[in-house]
């Protein structure tokens, strides 16, 4: 194999392909990186068995061939090459010979026959751009359940409806709903994805208008992001009916500051840290908030405008503060039906982008 | 006690204050910050008995006094502060009552007679500037001895001349030097500084003009910068006699970019980190010089103008790269008597505001 590419071009495939590089894995050749230099282009893939990658990137390929590069040793070779392009050939010992600038070294590889195949995903096929899935995987991920007694609940469940998509996470305390609508009309359908595997993914996605297409087979989801292939397992078992959940009914509404309540949360963390306290009292009354940290003396105000009767609710303040973060509206909307019934948390202008769901604690 | 003061204000001293407190400390006391009221005044003091730091800040005291918070954790909730000035006020039993904004809260507080007092320093007092005195460490304390088997070495010298002033750290593998020119004159006199206490010296120090005093006594020093000030031990013992050292002939001399270089190092220390070799070979041939680092194939020739014999020489990278990121001129100038001889690195403009010298290592 021998051929030569861009330097910037392979560092930003190489960035999106070390996601799926093991740290350390029993199988070596898991912690190496396939390089196959084919026509005019070289294709990366890294793979840790959950989940697969595939970047493409132009090069002038001199001879044909393919090769096993220590994968993470090979990122930062490459991250610090001197030149704008390099070149690599690979003899028969399967040694990468790597050339930038007045730089040269060589890299011990493996033999590429050795590195599994990334299954072939075929089935029905979504299109959005990568900023609604970013966002809709950054508003959710965070309310996967950590705890592996329910492994259903590790993933989130993708909702194709119609031209409805909602993606949904839930661990037994709180739920997310976050939901995009889709440019054609689909049969209902749903699939789970591991949320550590969604967490990569989410890293590699930007927030631009690019188009990417989602691939669902029985087994496997395949995500193409650009040149960019994502595949992943999906989570077998059936997920929760979280709609019959959702309570319809709401005794008191307000409308608060999101940056300002999540500021308050924040102060109402450190402060119970030093007491091992985790829960929030909102006391509603009128159009003032107050803050209260259970076990401490700390105490806020904030003005928020509400409807309905005045009220006193617990938290926990974690997952408060979860969902604030996952939001970038400037304000948002929380109804209450009693202080034991859960909180729902929505945009205030009326839309389905997302819902939150928070359950509260007993006092 | 009772005052108010602003929360930026208060929240800079502490950025400093916060330096010399322990994280953890047999003397819970010392894990405390005192803060005392006096007339129109705040003084802020930590000390972990090696570094003391005194902080003033203006503040309206209502009633005088003083206590001992927890330090960290009052840094943390003073940054979090939502308003614009806040107000302590502590009751008889230590307790302080702290409020901003619409927050408030309240954290125990210990009796401030507990705290130790920072010792009252005396004597010569020299000035520059912060910046000069923060380029001078920068450039120094990294060669300080880390292995305590010679004290005195873990700690820089402050050299006073006449109106210069050097400050010099040595390991016995490499030396660095950094040069002042003192405004005043002074008796010749010498003091050595802890470099872990120089450390937490150099990460309060602004890149600015600003007047900084350094005033030694017998056992102590005291750095006033602004408001703020600064008093650690002085170590015991007689430094190395550094200038006997210093090579006066050589045979070789280059001058390299110093940016090009300290890349080449970085890409050797990686290359080598594989084969855990460290030994990097200078080889100067004419006005090119290769790079090459043992026990692997890494080869990177870099420009160079030389001037004198042809010559190869090897060093610890790790030593090269210390002194080219200490350095912020754009081109250095290398010394080299022989492979077995010192290498001294110039400012290339002739100046003396710093000289290094790393040993080679023999192949």
């Amino acid at each position: 194999m021998r051929f030569s590419c861009n330097v910037a071009e392979l560092n930003n495939a190489l960035s999106i392909a070390i996601h799926a590089i093991p740290v350390k894995s029993p199988k070596l050749i898991l912690e190496g990186i396939l390089i196959e230099a084919q026509q005019n282009a070289v294709i990366l893939t890294s793979t840790d068995m959950a989940l697969g990658i595939e970047c493409k990137i132009p090069a002038i390929v001199e001879m044909e061939g393919s090769v096993v590069l220590p994968g993470r040793f090979f990122c930062e070779v490459a991250r610090k090459l001197p030149g704008e392009d390099v070149r690599i050939s690979v003899n028969e010992r399967s040694v990468a010979s790597i050339s930038s600038g007045f730089f040269k070294t060589s890299i011990a590889g493996m033999d590429a026959l050795e590195f599994p195949e990334l299954p072939v995903v075929k089935g029905t096929t979504v299109t959005m751009t990568e900023k609604q899935l970013r966002r809709m995987l950054n508003g959710t991920l965070f309310a996967v359940a950590i705890d592996e007694s329910r492994p259903i609940l590790t993933g989130c469940l993708f909702d194709v409806d119609g031209n409805d998509m909602s993606i949904v996470a839930l661990d037994g305390y709180r739920l997310a709903i976050c939901r995009e609508k889709l440019e054609n009309t689909f049969d209902a359908s749903s699939h789970v994805i591991g949320g550590k595997v969604l967490g990569d993914v989410a890293k590699i996605l930007n927030d631009q208008d690019d188009e990417v297409s989602i691939c669902f087979s029985r087994s496997h989801v395949c995500i193409r992001i650009g040149e960019n292939m994502v595949i992943a397992r999906l989570l077998e078992g059936d997920y929760m009916r979280y709609k019959q959940i959702l309570p319809t009914e709401y005794v008191t509404r307000i409308i608060v500051n999101r940056m300002g309540l999540a500021d308050a949360m924040d102060r109402a963390m450190l402060i119970g840290r030093e007491s091992k306290s985790t829960l929030v009292t909102f006391k509603v009354e009128g159009n003032q908030m107050t803050i209260l940290m259970q076990n401490t003396s700390m105490e806020e105000k904030i003005e928020i405008s509400s409807e309905g009767k005045d009220m006193e609710i617990a938290f926990n303040v974690k997952y408060v503060m979860d969902v604030l973060k996952a939001i970038s509206d400037d304000e948002i909307e929380m109804r209450f039906k009693s202080n034991v019934s859960p909180c729902l948390i929505y945009p205030t202008d009326g839309g389905d982008q997302y819902l939150y769901l928070i359950l509260p604690v007993r006092v």
